[in-house]
């Protein structure tokens, strides 16, 4: 170092030193503390893991027995009950019932997929924790090895660094104390030379000079000696002081390589494969996670498919097909001849025919009036449906909100306060669908009393137009064809439930009906062409609502428009 | 009919039509018998539905209750844990705890939802139901008061049918009756006539012929009366039969108006808004499922990010940046001179410079021969990890299949059966996995004593090589500049861990390191430099794997090839 330094002493050199390497020593020994306490970390971490997917795997089995019992208690209800016995054949299950089936299945279905989860739980994920640990345990200690193997290379190395230093200490001293004994021997000779001049010069003896001469001599010697000596001792010195040097940088160099490299390497040995494994028993436990999630979904899926696919219409023609005696029309009232009458249709011959023609004018005011005033009543029942419509196919079933979690604090909505379910607004909402069902009863009785009264009338007015038209030819009564009408199951079977759900108006329905019905009803239908506002299904079947609507919500269990033929095909009246 | 038809007789025709009449008030009645009964069982499904529902509420709030506390388990043994404090930052949270404490707040997230899902079942789809139920029994009610007053008519109807039929019956009779007198009489005429022509031809005498006048016309007079009760007669009946053929048509259209139209209304009355309301209901139980599934997968995501995020390196980083004191690398070892020694490097003057000559071409021939041997061994290394990688990185974790819904049966796979867990494959792949690793810390072993030997050697003859090169004018370990070394934790700051996890070789981490490290290290890299291979971070720092298996698998908890700098940013040799 450079001159103005404070030169320091043997002792401290070594003082320091020794500082400096239990330094070392020291943060070797908290290393392998460090090392140890991450793997205890780790080990702690993995038996937490192993004792929460016990838990949660029973956890999952509780849920899915309760599951299992709830769908078992009420499929064994449905087993044995009355109704499915009717039902059991696919074609007659009623759209409804039908969701109520799905919803049992769905919860079959999360029963077993809990079950499957608390199995992979105990079976794979908690293994893979159980195998991490051992991983973990095994790489410890194996790492710890490897460390112990650093450690020791650095003491040896520092050991040998001690060695080295002390030795050039010796030799530096050594040549040190050569040094100062040569410098000794050069004053002493400078000075007998020094007092031989001044002899020689001033007083002269020559009892004295060999004498002198013998002693400066052996000056010379001695300086040649330690001179020698100093030689020999420098030399020490300096492959001393070499060997010093390259030690020491070679000691850096590996304290350096340690702390750079190879701390972190043996870190690196301890983690070899943790993060993997660990990362591998996750996805294990997402996949498991996902998988259930998307097997959810899809139950769900279709449940919500069959939701979409209630069909109040087809429920019904289900119920009345099932009960087809019931709602079989009866056969006709014909006209019976009294006691071989052969007159056999309305007479028009005078005398009465005035009196006949008469009554067909009066029939046909009185139907005007009617047909005006029930129109009106027709109109508000539309009206009135679609306000009820509105109503009943309000969108209130949105509660997702419900499951929204606020990142910043971890409460929920309360559900019950979501607006649909406010039971201030409920019982307003209810109230006023009562109301305006009321309503529309109370005129849908009025508008039911106007349209028998209309089909009376209009039946009398149309027998008695053709009557007073066509003269006694032939009567619409007795020209009925013979042919047997259609039985009603038959004509109306199920069609597949996709064209009916979609293609109602826009499929070949309309022809359908119109071969099917033709032959029959001709003569029936004649005696309303003449009303169509009357004879048309009533109001609950051809609400003049927008198509768009239909298609926005295609089986909201309303009625919907139909083409007025299709109840015909019933068999209109049966003539077995 | 025509007149081949049999002729019925009164009782007959009545009996026939009562017959008739007592047939379609069997089926009225069995129509509201059909509705009462489709009631019950929509109230019965109503019910069970409720039921279901009230007891699911039940199951999941067992079930998130049991999550919740699972959760809160581990979580306040978290709380109190020494952990706990250490990594309470943010940036000092390990990556792998981080997923730990992702699997508790996926458990608080399901406990949460699940609690939600009971609430709206309990306050929301069950009110749903019991307005359904209210509503079905009302409008049953109302429906059947409707079908009453339909009934109501068509037994009026079918009164007045009968009424107007035994009108023309009675009016026919008579009709018949009043037509058979008149024959009568014409008969007698006739006979009258025959005999009066026979006398007056054969036997005229003068007291008869008066006598017979007034017989005849008594006889014309009988029959002028008969033949105007039979035109009354005749004129009743034709009225009777009018009136009976006009009510038979009215009848019957009224008939088919209640079978073809009526009776459907009834139900539709029954079924309004059955349907929507049951949709709606059932819709909010989706919504709610549904809701809770994205809740479910929002928390599953993050998770899955977690895992993806685990980083090996990055944990390493924070442990060693948390025990900044014990992985600091000490001051280094300086050269100490000895009592005021101002030489203070290698000196190369003679005598000793043929000798260091000597050593430093050794050095040079011994340094090649251990580099090639060592680059074998790691080599080897390097073979080793990547099995040992492949092993560790299986993709093993896809449980999917236990969770395939086969249709036909209702059986699923057994989560156990599955390839990875099968026992006979676990213990053969772990053997092999520890047979692997165990060669791999041989022959790490085995090469760290090697790069330590090489990096002692290396030193030296580097020093050496300056030493003989440039003379004794300066000293590599004099010339260190006295500035501060950084400090570990200050200068590899986390940093954000995107661009820790994508932009690790291709982002500006380079040219970040060389800015760093390029004032501290250039004399100490120096050392390395003419030995790149064996200075590099040993082999688990720096495996060959090609980048593109990093970009598959970022975060599968191996350690990747890093820009070997990037550890001496820990502050080389602190001088302070």
């Amino acid at each position: 170092m450079s001159s103005h330094t404070r030169v320091k002493k043997d002792k401290e050199i070594i003082g320091d030193y020794e500082t400096q390497v239990k330094e070392i020593r020291n943060q070797l020994v908290e290393q392998f503390r460090c090392l140890e306490q991450q793997s205890e970390s780790r080990l702690q971490l993995l038996q937490d893991l192993q004792e929460f997917f016990r838990r949660k795997a029973e956890l999952q089995l509780e849920y899915s027995r309760g599951l299992d019992k709830l769908a078992e208690r009420f499929s064994g209800k449905i087993r044995s009950s009355r109704e499915h016995q009717h039902f059991k054949k696919d074609q007659n299950l009623l759209s409804t019932v039908n969701c109520w089936y799905l919803v049992l299945n769905q919860t079959r279905r999360e029963s077993r997929d809990h079950a499957t989860l608390s199995d992979l739980y105990n079976n794979n994920v908690i293994f893979r924790l159980a195998h991490v640990g051992e991983d973990v345990i095994r790489l410890f200690k194996k790492s710890k090895d490897i460390g112990v193997q650093m450690h020791e290379e650095l003491v040896k190395v520092t050991n040998e660094l001690y060695t080295v230093m002390k030795t050039y200490h010796m030799y530096h001293a050594e040549s040190v104390s050569a040094e100062s004994k040569l410098k000794e021997a050069e004053k002493q000779e400078e000075k007998q030379i020094g007092k031989a001049n001044e002899v020689s010069t001033s007083l002269m003896r020559h009892d004295d000079r060999p004498q002198r001469r013998s002693s400066v001599k052996k000056m010379e010697k001695m300086k040649e000696k330690r001179q020698a000596k100093y030689s020999e001792n420098k030399l020490k010195c300096t492959k001393a002081r070499n060997d010093y040097l390259l030690n020491l940088a070679a000691t850096n160099a590996l304290v350096a390589k340690y702390y750079i490299h190879d701390v972190s390497d043996m870190i690196d040995c301890c983690d070899m494969g943790y993060h993997a494994s660990l990362a591998r028993t996750l996805r294990t436990y997402l996949s498991a996670e996902y998988s259930l999630e998307t097997s959810r979904h899809e139950g769900l899926d279709q449940l919500e498919g069959a939701v979409d696919a209630m069909d109040v219409r087809g429920d019904k023609h289900r119920v009345m097909d099932m009960h087809s005696q019931i709602f079989c029309p009866p056969t006709r009232f014909d006209y019976q001849p009294h006691m071989g009458d052969e007159v056999c249709q309305v007479s028009a011959q005078q005398p009465v025919q005035t009196e006949l023609l008469m009554r067909h004018h009066q029939l046909q005011s009185r139907l005007g009036t009617l047909k005006i005033e029930n129109e009106e009543v027709r109109k508000t029942l539309d009206a009135t449906m679609q306000t009820l419509q509105d109503m009943l196919t309000v969108e209130d079933f949105d509660v997702s909100e419900a499951f929204q979690h606020s990142q910043s604090t971890e409460s929920v909505k309360s559900a019950s306060s979501d607006s649909y379910m406010s039971k201030v607004n409920v019982a307003k909402r209810r109230a006023n669908q009562q109301e305006t069902e009321g309503f529309y009863f109370t005129k849908f009785k009025e508008y039911l009393n106007g349209s028998n009264l209309i089909v009376k009338l209009q039946a009398k007015h149309d027998l008695l137009k053709q009557t007073l038209g066509e003269g006694e030819n032939n009567s619409p009564v007795t020209m009925l064809p013979p042919t047997l009408p259609p039985k009603p199951g038959r004509m109306r079977k199920p069609r597949p439930r996709s064209i009916f759900n979609h293609k109602l108006f826009n499929g070949n329905m309309e022809a359908f009906i119109k071969v099917l019905t033709a032959p029959y009803l001709a003569p029936m239908w004649s005696l309303c062409v003449h009303s169509p506002s009357i004879l048309q299904p009533p109001p609950i079947l051809h609400h003049s609502h927008p198509p768009s609507s239909h298609m926005a919500s295609p089986s909201l269990g309303l009625p919907r428009p139909l083409p007025r033929p299709i109840s015909t095909a019933f068999g209109l009246f049966s003539q077995a």
